[in-house]
């Protein structure tokens, strides 16, 4: 604990964690959470109770590889002694990747311009052992081609509220998606990579849930567009679930 | 459970597992094993006190994607049946593949030609969190082009007891390793996949840890065969641990 006063600084930290076992980034009153997680290492270390700024909140059982999150404090350590405080005083699914001194007015959160997600399907008859917490397993057959042919649809700065669930105050539903892509990996693996300015809340999901229903002949590629432009999340597939999704890297 | 006899069957099962849970193949008195979980789930369908013969034993936390075993049983029960019945009834970190009806002489253990071991390190300065059971982390960067220039010494017929542990009787100590290589995979991945007509006990891992220790430096490529020929273990690398070895596939 620092002795003497110093200025406010400001840290940005990359961070992975298998969200299995938090309900999420946001911090909870009781529940284990990502953010509290990471608030409860900093505040052993600086003996100060800071605020960590995630780029966005991911849910529960929602994984990350390269979740970004700063906090500003008076510490006279740098960035080289809180990256290895912090992964020796962490729990072993969460880990910083990298920690990096910047200026004080950097916020994860409002600075943030690209979000690029990742969602892992395992696409096999039998059930998954080993990924059993890193996949959404669908046994029936998926049809790749179809659900590449409307990937277009979702593409584009489009009002993207037949994609949403209700829940986070947001001032607009519409997006800019300028990336999305399907490719299979390994013995049935299937990933979606889709990237964008935003993403309201459960949209990589329920893109994902739609994307599905048209690989499962429930849906024509067509009808995405027709879904997305009706505004109507009832028309959209059901979320997908948490366990398939990765937030893979934020851009500033 | 058949209520009528029936003519005694010999079914083989391709097994999945997460080995972080379970003490190892081998069935035990007290601790959880995989034989075990699949003895006890073929009890419940059965009624029967079986038998599961391996292709052979994995230790506590090494996993499978393509284990091999078989079992004998009398059942009119088909291998579509087992195949659904004992996925039912598995815990969620073993997950049979495949089931299908063989010659009631073949035996998994016995009949073994080939067997494919792959081994994931984790190379990259900070420690994982989604793969934390799932890899070896080295910190230290690894000098691959040394580990692969190791490679054919290990390559072909030979004595291979200095990198055997002791514990498992066999009759010889020679084997035929007919392939080994290492790649790069993603952010930091090093994979090391070896083929052979069979491995002494933690030889994949004793192996391993010779590589890596010439990944380091600590040994030259060229003093792997002089370890080889010398047949003493103690001159060897560390045993590399459990949580990086998957046991790929068997041929027979």
């Amino acid at each position: 604990m620092p002795q003497r006063p110093s200025t406010e600084k400001n840290f940005r930290i990359v961070v992975e964690y298998d969200g299995t076992a938090y309900h999420g980034w946001q911090r909870q009153k009781q529940d284990p959470s990502i953010q509290g997680a990471l608030e409860q290492a900093l505040a052993r270390m600086t003996g100060q109770r800071l605020t960590v700024n995630g780029s966005g909140r991911t849910d529960a059982g929602v994984h990350a590889l390269g979740q970004v999150a700063n906090f500003r404090c008076r510490t006279r350590l740098g960035p080289v002694e809180l990256l290895k405080g912090l992964n020796s005083l962490l729990p072993a699914d969460i880990a910083i990747r990298t920690c990096d001194s910047v200026p004080l007015d950097f916020h994860a959160r409002f600075d943030a311009r690209w979000k690029c997600y990742q969602y892992r399907v395992l696409n096999r008859p039998v059930r998954p052992a080993l990924d059993r917490h890193r996949v959404w397993h669908i046994y029936r057959p998926l049809d790749l081609a179809a659900m590449r042919a409307a990937l277009p649809h979702i593409i584009g700065t489009h009002d993207f509220r037949a994609f949403e669930n209700t829940g986070s105050p947001r001032s607009t539903t519409v997006r800019t998606v300028r990336q999305a892509d399907l490719r299979r990996e390994g013995d049935g693996g299937l990933i979606f990579e889709v990237s964008a300015n935003g993403f309201l809340k459960f949209m990589v999901r329920n893109l994902m849930g739609t994307l599905v229903a048209v690989g499962l002949g429930r849906l024509t590629s067509q009808e995405v567009e027709v879904i997305r432009q009706s505004g109507d999340r009832r028309r959209a597939g059901a979320a997908a679930p948490p366990e398939g999704l990765y937030l893979l890297h934020v851009t500033y």
